[in-house]
């Protein structure tokens, strides 16, 4: 397009002038926010009702007639007596009708409690919030520029940066400490870096249930007292229970039942990879996966009817050429927009995992795919979409700077889940009539004036100046951008979440590796 | 996510045995592609049913009670018998009953021919196909790496590029040939860089109706006989006839009625500009770009019923701080399906323009913007997803480099658009009975690789390698890949479309800048 034909009414003169109001009103600061977390989805619907019936009877097909493999005995115990059984290959099976009763029961939604109130997030139905995700084992290092092994440290940092990233509304794990001497040390150290850099809701991965009541105690010290942490818990706690296809990982299984007695959430990340551990038809996939998630939902309610369990279907997809898992994928985008859509079938709260990109650069390909892939599951109303900010690398690794920019294609992407208002207002009828009698433009009308802040959202540090600006700028890549603005958050905001006194009595009772040092502004990290 | 989780069932050994299999079936060659143009849209629906009437019965009151500015003569003759007036302010009315019937009566579907035969494309329904477009004015210079003036060189050379990009299935002109002497010679020479370049279908913007019947001479010239064009119009000529708010634009109003004279397609693009030259609010600028665009449909049914057109609505959006055109938010993403979606309940074919990212470089920014906004217009169902290709800096740029890798996130989302195939045999009960009872694993089913070609598609230039592969290939940015393909391409594809025969004609009757030794391969261009 030409420079003159973007704004074919009014003239440059009439433009100034609107402009000029406009950054008058824009000084005054926001007035509103134009998104925030829970928009609605579900409008992106890839999958037909018939589709949708025959892979849920499919699903059922499978745990019925197939079963489930390695059983342990917290689960035989309270699923035999209400009709399952275990097969001749040694499988626990589940009649449908059982499966029917419990998703009719299931619940619906449940509140993810933030560490304070004002981050906690209402986890179903059509409303879809963003978190970050992934357990990588590698950082892209602001300073070197280089992949390294992740540490603690970088926890800190990537939850305080999150607790900063206003469309981040939940913090899962984003990377493995992997310079902990042991995992009950790094399950401690964990849940510590999170409550020291966020106040947003969390989840932490255990090693195994002996290491579950440990933490619980740590979350209780943390709070002042026994028995406060599952009155409001505001972590996650566990891993995937299911080892794809079809059978219980023990560790993760005994968790998931720890879980589930104190009547803590499960949400699970049933990670079936299509070609692999799952079928290659994706049709196949989506049955497998269903199955697979059916049984946390089914083993959650056993133990405790009508538990928050997130249905954490989160299908994942092979390069068929090498069996490699590839996150980035047309396949991925449809497959998890899919799985989204089988979780709003049933009416369940839901998780999955997007914005996997295979890029290990901060690139165009790292852009398009997180912008196809998240953009899928939150239209389809994902109502946690995870991994969806900062990795990189087929979840190998996590960057501060892809943070940074991946916030702001969330910001973007809510604003489509926002939709488009119609109303009388909106439709415009008389502005439209007064544009055409009067200046023949919008740009001054106090119409356009007062939607500034309620219809638009403003990135943060995507580049919309014009060629002559950027040019003036040194023609700067957005990962300029996103270090200084990373850089701005991570040298100062060090948050005093965790009291001092607090403080003093965890790191007596518990293995704290963070040092103070570390924790606070000037210490020539950032 | 550790290294290890990834496959979670099989052995290294298991997966070795499988990807060998694979790689020897790979070799034999792809037996059938997964994608092609035309793939189904549709699945994605922002408003409501009560939405989209709304906003049709608001753009039917604007026509009737509002009307359009500046009526040509060659208009007002074909409208005021129809019973269309002009009310006091000199404003073209129309009548909601005429809208009405034209609508009832207009063509639902139509072919875009190809230079070709075999690039034919079947527009209207939910088939979507991908189109370049833009008129940019500037190119990103592959050999300095800065905006430049665009020239007709480049216009070839994006035409050849996109000849052999297999997701781009018409090329509409990226860029403004801006070293032409005058209009009527870029005209001449515009065409005529498309016709060496491509055969997929293209498009022409002109100057003024004068040279309508000059290009179509020059078309016949090509196909070898006076009205051979007419038969066969593989080229699309035109601009945008109305002149944001509801007015009418002299020169491409008289281009409209021209074609629609020779029953030749109008495809407009109608690209008002929310909070500039259409209201701030969207559903406001919904309904003028409908009022705006159901005009084109109303002045070619009247001049010739039934003509083909397309429905180009292209709404345009504001960063409102500065009133500058931004192609790469939330808004435009959102307003732009919604678009699609109103051309779908009126079941027209349609195009839109997606992929307009704001990022000067080619960057995550420029990724993530066309990937939102691209993905949404595919899923929407957009018949022409047009600009989606190679754009750059809000319509100011284009780049070879861009292209290619947009090449690749096109073939993504047309995987997107091919959806689930839900059967007996896809649903998979059977294969995941063999793979419990068996391996433990899908990996070398014979299954898996019966679908490697058929359920997956591969990209040419993305990123799938492991981390060490990344690194000892010195960890490229996926512009450097890009950079790769886009030379083997360049380099090699000098297509003889233009017989030598015809090429002389042409060249003596036409004044042709374009220099044969530049047209072929060793000219050190590339």
């Amino acid at each position: 397009m030409t420079d003159t034909t973007n704004i074919s009414g009014p003239g440059p003169r009439a433009a100034r002038g609107g402009s000029a109001a406009r950054r008058a009103l824009r000084k005054s600061g926001p007035k509103a926010s134009a998104v925030r977390a829970g928009m609605p989805g579900g409008t992106y619907r890839p999958l037909s009702e018939q589709d949708m019936k025959r892979i849920h009877h499919t699903a059922l097909d499978v745990l019925e007639k197939l079963g489930v493999g390695e059983p342990i005995p917290e689960i035989l115990e309270v699923a035999l007596p209400r009709g399952c059984w275990v097969n001749s290959q040694g499988r626990l099976c589940f009649p449908r009708a059982l499966v029917e009763d419990i998703l009719a029961g299931a619940c619906r939604s449940y509140t993810a409690y933030g560490v304070s109130p004002e981050h906690d997030l209402e986890i179903g139905g059509d409303r879809v919030n963003f978190a970050t995700a992934g357990e990588a084992i590698k950082v892209l290092d602001f300073h070197s520029g280089e992949y390294r092994p992740s540490t603690l440290l970088d926890l800190y940092d990537f939850a305080r940066l999150a607790d900063r990233l206003e469309h981040v509304h939940c913090f899962g794990q984003t990377i493995v400490a992997t310079d902990m001497p042991d995992r009950l040390t790094s399950d401690f150290n964990v849940a510590y870096a999170c409550l020291a850099g966020t106040q947003k809701s969390f989840g932490v991965s255990i090693e195994n249930v002996e290491h579950h009541a440990r933490l619980i105690s740590f979350f209780d010290a943390f709070l002042g007292g026994e028995g406060k942490f599952v009155e409001r818990p505001f972590c996650v706690i566990g891993g995937c229970p299911i080892v794809s296809p079809l059978r219980f990982g023990k560790e993760n299984a005994e968790v998931m039942v720890a879980n589930a007695r104190l009547g803590l959430c499960i949400d699970p990340a049933i990670a079936a990879q299509a070609g692999a551990t799952a079928p290659a038809a994706l049709a196949g996939t989506l049955v497998q996966t269903v199955a697979e998630t059916l049984v946390t939902l089914i083993v959650g309610n056993l133990i405790t009817p009508g538990l928050p369990v997130s249905f954490g279907i989160w299908p994942f997809v092979s390069d068929l050429r090498t069996g490699a898992f590839t996150g980035g994928g047309g396949e991925e985008a449809l497959l998890t927009a899919a799985a989204v859509q089988m979780c709003r079938f049933y009416d369940l709260p839901s998780s999955v995992g997007a914005g996997m990109t295979d890029a290990k650069a901060i690139d165009a390909q790292a852009g398009y795919e997180k912008g196809v892939t998240v953009t899928l599951a939150a239209v389809a109303g994902g109502n946690y979409v995870s991994e969806c900010c900062g990795m990189m690398a087929s979840l190998i690794g996590c960057s501060v700077e892809a943070m940074v920019i991946d916030n702001d294609m969330l910001g973007n992407i809510q604003r489509v889940l926002k939709g488009i208002d119609v109303s009388d207002e909106t439709l415009s009828f008389d502005e439209i009539a007064r544009a055409i009698a009067g200046p023949g433009h919008y740009l001054g009308s106090p119409k356009t004036l007062e939607l500034m802040e309620t219809e638009y959202i403003y990135p943060h540090i995507a580049d919309r100046d014009s060629m002559n600006g950027w040019q003036s700028r040194g023609s700067p890549d957005i990962r300029q951008a996103a270090r200084v603005r990373a850089q701005e958050i991570l040298s100062a905001h060090y948050p005093a979440y965790i009291d001092p006194a607090t403080d003093a009595k965890l790191r007596e009772r518990f293995p704290i590796l963070l040092k103070a040092e570390d924790m606070k502004a000037g210490n020539g990290r950032w």
